[in-house]
């Protein structure tokens, strides 16, 4: 691959000194640079296909880094990274020790703010063009955020806060809709078919005409002067939707042409005041088989260009998430009562088949997890069983309602949380760490861990019959491949299970960690249980190993602080019982990217690293304590 | 006084045998019972004076409890009570085993929905809506909400998923947005701007000509039917912004026009689909003091409506809210890269004196978390120092924008956390239980508890002083009485002190309970340590504690599971201390509302309460045990 003009851009700086004539160049070397990157990685395609032109005029047009560029979620910036001179990294993207998939403040300048989960940049950016304001800077803060993005909750009442006047003024910023009509999963609900009316109306056909007409001329900029006139007298007729939120409306604008860009660019950035920016991409632009398919090339593994993905000669192992769908269907096919509910998360949830057999029964209420809980807490009220199927990471922007809604009405429900644990290539923004801490801390909640694929089956029907709310979680990706039962059966609510008789050590394992715990202790004869649940802890069986036992160990994919093995230390503190206990989780650190398995290792989850953390800390005693005489 | 016609309605069905001549006497006669009760409890005033005649009208309309009426927030539904069955508990509103401030499931069938904290109605409406569909029921679900509340993100993303067609048919539910253009705070952002707008414009002069038309001569409601039209045919020039979002949007109507109201709901309630009226309605209505400061009446305590608020002969003592007060504005002086951000608290908060003497350096972003903190966020990568006042149970509405956007980044910031622990009246949906649980879990984030309220002034300089996110959780109401310092001295960070030397027991405070702590102390002649840092836990301390003493008590306002007692336990097991551990905190219930003081006796958090604690465990031990030899 040659890409000649490419190498000459190490900062934006060396692209602001390019003639707008050879910026088209210089996107399709960038968009084969994304596309042969990608295919070598894995990682986001469809994303970063669909942004090389904005990004470019972004670049191009604002005085980067000292106008700030927020991007959305950020799954879609490797072209901003790669102009912004990680392009000789970009072979390291997603892997432990190399670049991440997302901004971080850490990585580069450029990077002004941190994101990946949804809809948090408008805010960011107003924080900035405020702060701005305020220190008497003159710079531009800018979001670029999707469609998908904008029907969060976060991204509404940053609007509402931004198009206002504050006391230190009107904030100088710019939101870019980078409108490609694709969240992961469809988009569903009323924003998403407002924009699409605004773009197939006769609205959308009058302003491109305007644009079109007008853009090719350059300024006076006749079409984009009419607007600012009409917003500065104030229409009484009501514009777009954003013009009431205080914007000024500009689109939409065909987001793969650079000529409609950058003059646009230049016109909002040369202007004061809050600007919206309507902006239409095609997601997998310029690949025919990403524009084809781009939910499949959304993330895809690595893969041949020439070929596009193919499908694996051995068919991969069986993910929870795949255990997941297939229970889901099974009991709705078993309990009329079921409801399954998702934000926005069909495909990473595994609930593609529940949607297509039991699409009446299935709620996809878009990026909106606050909502997500506080519906499904209106299902229970009227005697329906929800599932709620939210990452770990993701139920955090909703544990009030949890709390608030769901918790202290005690209504049934079961959350079936994925990616509970270290996730891999996503990094620190989507690790699920915390769940086991912030859920065990509220009243009528439990929690259960499943060990293995057929454990995780068992333990969500064990849920859904329970009376009030239960989280269960599992991690990402495929356990130790157990066979899975078909049949149901509930396992003893709050009971665990001991799993290997050994001696004076026993490892008490919460979740798939159970079978590194397995390993380590027949190297050293331990005992191991599998707890099973969190809460309620199966406390008569913590006593009794605490008793015959010289010392606890416990095992937990999640932080340690606050954790399962927290619970166990309360437990025994509670039943006056000293036996010492060894807490294996996650340090009181971000977990980065990079491949689990090495992540866990590195966290000393991995059976060598358990085995090796008993050794340090009871080695020396494992010979010589007598079994000790509890208070 | 003399209720004639109110003591006739045991129930909604007895209002709804009324002929509607009677509605407006009934009114009368209701809006005096709620003054003379809230007059004589203390309790929300302004927001029940208002909603008198909606409730009236709502309950006359709809066939309670069949149709679901969900009150967001729910402050304002002491006419609903009185009108439910619940006259003759009123007087035991808010106080403990009496009546609750705001809906509960478990106290009256026609509270259909439990609300405290803002914009979940019309979530929990639409669950009820599509479970009703999906059970083949036909019954109608009402969310009334106020100005304030749809401002929140969640009301958003519930307004996005109710208007479009669900796989089980379009909701049959109606969004009364009760608009009195005033939250507890003065409104901000757009939506507040645009709904006042909507009032003051030819719009709505024409809509209330156009009602008053039509509506006193009843069906066939003209206007009404003009409406559903031109929704029908799909409008291309927009309508208002609900109805973009799938509504058909009905008003502003007067709301307390029970000839307005009553024909509106009975057209709306025969209507299937989603429907949005929107009603205006004045905060105090018909009481004149509180119509003139809806603010001062929002809550007030006991007082005589004859005369009106008084002020208290002997001013009451300095709160932990004013202590901040004071202190933001102190800090401010001394550092002009302070900034403050409240969610539409600045009274609750204690941000009048700032606001007022630094206006350009005051956000109140409105009800709106979430935003708050990435908003924050995007202030601190600029360099300011935010100072972020917010509820402790209002923070979990912005759990994951602190863990993803300021703990992640660790960006410098203050979170002043304000009703930390019993918060007394306004009972379990507000306590602030839970923070130090989920708090301690996040990495980069440190917890501090002041003991009293000179502490609290200093910690707030010294968490000002870091590099990372601080919490000072401070509880509601004042403390013992300390003198406040004017000069800020930092306290060293991470480090406890010993307050008073005994033997055998060591009592380790968190916070304010640090007083009861030191009288039971003297009873036992135990030590005590104020420990003020949950997080980083001065392990130091708490080692040394451990080896010279029996046994370690920790106190503090909050849950016990994954507190900071548990971290007590945590730092024990990782030095292999096996020194036992009393945990003293709240149980794994919802604490419920009453006068805090009795709360906390009853939870064993008062002197006595620790004393007897401490006894029941260690007392028949505390003459016996030597100090352990320790592993």
């Amino acid at each position: 691959m040659n890409y000649p003009l490419l190498e000459t851009i190490q900062s934006p700086a060396d692209l602001r000194r390019l003639p707008r004539t050879e910026l088209k160049r210089l996107a399709t070397e960038l968009r084969e640079f994304v596309l042969h990157s990608v295919s070598q990685t894995g990682g986001h395609l469809s994303s970063n296909l669909g942004t090389v032109e904005l990004t470019i005029a972004l670049h191009y047009v604002f005085n980067t880094p000292e106008d700030r560029l927020v991007w959305d979620v950020g799954h879609q910036t490797y072209p901003h990274k790669i102009l912004t001179g990680r392009r000789d990294r970009m072979h390291t993207l997603r892997q432990f020790g190399g670049i991440s998939g997302f901004p971080r403040r850490d990585e580069s300048p450029y990077d002004t703010f941190g994101t990946a989960h949804s809809s948090t940049s408008i805010s960011a950016a107003l924080g900035m063009a405020l702060a701005a304001k305020q220190k008497g800077e003159d710079r531009r803060a800018v979001a670029i955020i999707g469609d998908g993005a904008m029907t969060a909750g976060m991204a509404f009442e940053a609007l509402n806060n931004a198009g206002v006047q504050h006391a230190v003024g009107l904030a100088d910023m710019l939101v870019v809709l980078n409108d490609n009509d694709m969240s992961i999963s469809p988009p569903v609900g009323a924003l998403n078919k407002y924009l699409a009316r605004l773009m197939s109306g006769s609205f959308y056909a009058a302003a491109r005409e305007g644009a079109k007409a007008v853009l090719k001329n350059a300024p006076p900029l006749f079409e984009l002067a009419r607007r600012f006139e009409e917003h500065a007298k104030g229409m009484v007729v009501p514009g777009t939707i954003f013009e009431e939120f205080g914007f000024t409306y500009v689109g939409p604008i065909d987001g793969h042409d650079l000529d409609a860009l950058i003059p646009t660019l230049e016109n909002l950035r040369a202007r004061k005041g809050p600007h919206f920016l309507h902006v239409v991409t095609k997601k997998g632009y310029g690949y025919k088989l990403a524009e084809a398919d781009p939910i499949a090339y959304h993330g895809p593994g690595k893969f041949d260009p020439a070929q596009g993905l193919v499908k694996p000669a051995t068919p991969p192992k069986t993910t929870f998430t795949q255990v997941f769908g297939q229970w889901l269907c099974d009991m709705a096919e078993a309990d009329p009562k079921l409801v399954a509910i998702t934000p926005a998360m069909r495909e990473g949830s595994g609930m593609v088949e529940f949607h297509k057999r039991f699409p009446t029964r299935y709620h996809d209420v878009g990026i909106a997890e606050q909502h997500a809980l506080t519906f499904a807490a209106g299902l229970a009220c009227e005697g329906l069983k929800p599932v709620v199927a939210i990452y770990s990471t993701f139920l955090q922007r909703a544990y009030d309602q949890l709390i608030h809604d769901v918790a202290l009405q005690k209504l049934p429900m079961v959350l079936a949380l994925d990616r509970a644990g270290v996730v891999g290539a996503d990094g620190a923004t989507h690790m699920g760490a915390f769940d086991i801490a912030f859920l065990r801390c509220i009243p009528n909640v439990s929690v259960l861990t499943p060990a293995d694929e057929n454990e995780c089956r068992q333990l969500l029907y064990t849920a859904h019959l329970q009376d009030h709310p239960v989280a269960v979680r599992y991690p990402r990706g495929a356990g130790v491949g157990t066979e899975i039962q078909k049949e149901m059966t509930a396992v003893p609510f709050g009971k665990g299970e001991v799993r290997r008789r050994g001696q004076r050590i026993a490892i008490l394992a919460f979740g798939t960690l159970l079978y590194p715990a397995l390993q380590a202790a027949d190297k050293l004869d331990a005992t191991v249980a599998n707890m099973r649940f969190v809460k309620p802890l199966d406390a008569a069986l913590v006593e009794e190993l605490a008793r015959s036992h010289d010392a606890l160990v416990t095992v937990e994919e999640g932080c340690a602080m606050g954790g399962a093995g927290s619970a166990v230390a309360e437990a025994l503190h509670a039943a006056g019982l000293q036996t010492p206990v060894l807490m294996l989780g996650f340090k009181d650190e971000f977990v980065e990217h990079g491949d689990p398995a090495k992540l866990l290792a590195l966290l000393g989850l991995d059976a060598e690293g358990i085995e090796r953390s008993i050794l340090q800390r009871f080695g020396a005693k494992l010979e010589l304590v007598k079994p000790a005489a509890n208070q």
